[in-house]
């Protein structure tokens, strides 16, 4: 479910490729428009109703390609001067159901959380390894958005 | 389980950052050692029980992360002039218990296994797009290894 509207914001659907004795998912290539580099990969769990964030980084681009279960994303836009301003984005993606890649360029605030029951895992792709001073923090109350899950 | 002894074929293990709400898998940073360029990445699954092989990557290097369930990989040297020429590697991998990556240099003989009851499923990243002219592939008969599948 959902589309991406605010300005930047990308979603990609994803190929998954039919193998005998199991299949292949793409995930991201070189080529790919939304590539911009690589300088980490790491995955991401999150428990099944538990939220994380709000985050914002201010220089990576992030590459996001759901792996295990079904994961909600919640964005909003208060950059200066973006067309998009104070709008929301809510994306739920999944490998069974809604296989597609999130591009997230700098700037804006993003929550995400655990829609599915069980293990939701993300595969995040970032042009420059993990550097913490990158990105800013807030509290979930500071940014309102009604995150739908509560199981 | 298991070691590399196969010239060339490293692992090394991964760290999981513990965080609120859900861990931080680590997989791959362009400083690492391993990383050899990026040209993409996919997943591959594999079935319980089920054998995906043999194939022999002629020019990439696989960095191979166990993302979900468990997987056991063959490694068959057969190189010229190696000096593990003639070996077996058999290792199992997954992300709770044997958290590690797998980096197998081009040249080498492969076959993977679903090890666990499960979805198993792993990351490949590989320093070009993927090129299938750039592998040859063998029946599982055509080289012999007793493998412990059998669910």
């Amino acid at each position: 479910m959902g589309n991406a509207m605010i300005n930047g914001v990308k979603l990609t659907p994803l190929r998954q490729i039919e193998v005998p004795n199991g299949d292949v998912f793409h995930a991201l290539k070189s080529s790919d428009a939304e590539f911009c580099g690589f300088g980490e990969a790491y995955f991401s769990e999150v428990a099944p109703g538990a939220i994380k964030g709000w985050k914002r980084h201010n220089r990576m681009t992030l590459n996001i390609i759901p792996i295990n279960g079904s994961i909600g994303f919640v964005i909003y836009d208060d950059r200066e001067g973006s067309p998009t301003r104070g709008c929301f984005d809510h994306i739920v993606l999944s490998r069974d159901g809604n296989y597609q890649r999130l591009t997230l360029p700098p700037g804006l605030w993003m929550a995400f959380y655990g829609a599915g029951e069980s293990t939701n895992m993300l595969l995040d792709i970032i042009p420059e390894p993990h550097d913490p001073i990158e990105a800013d923090r807030r509290e979930l109350s500071e940014i309102k958005f009604n995150f739908p899950c509560e199981f």
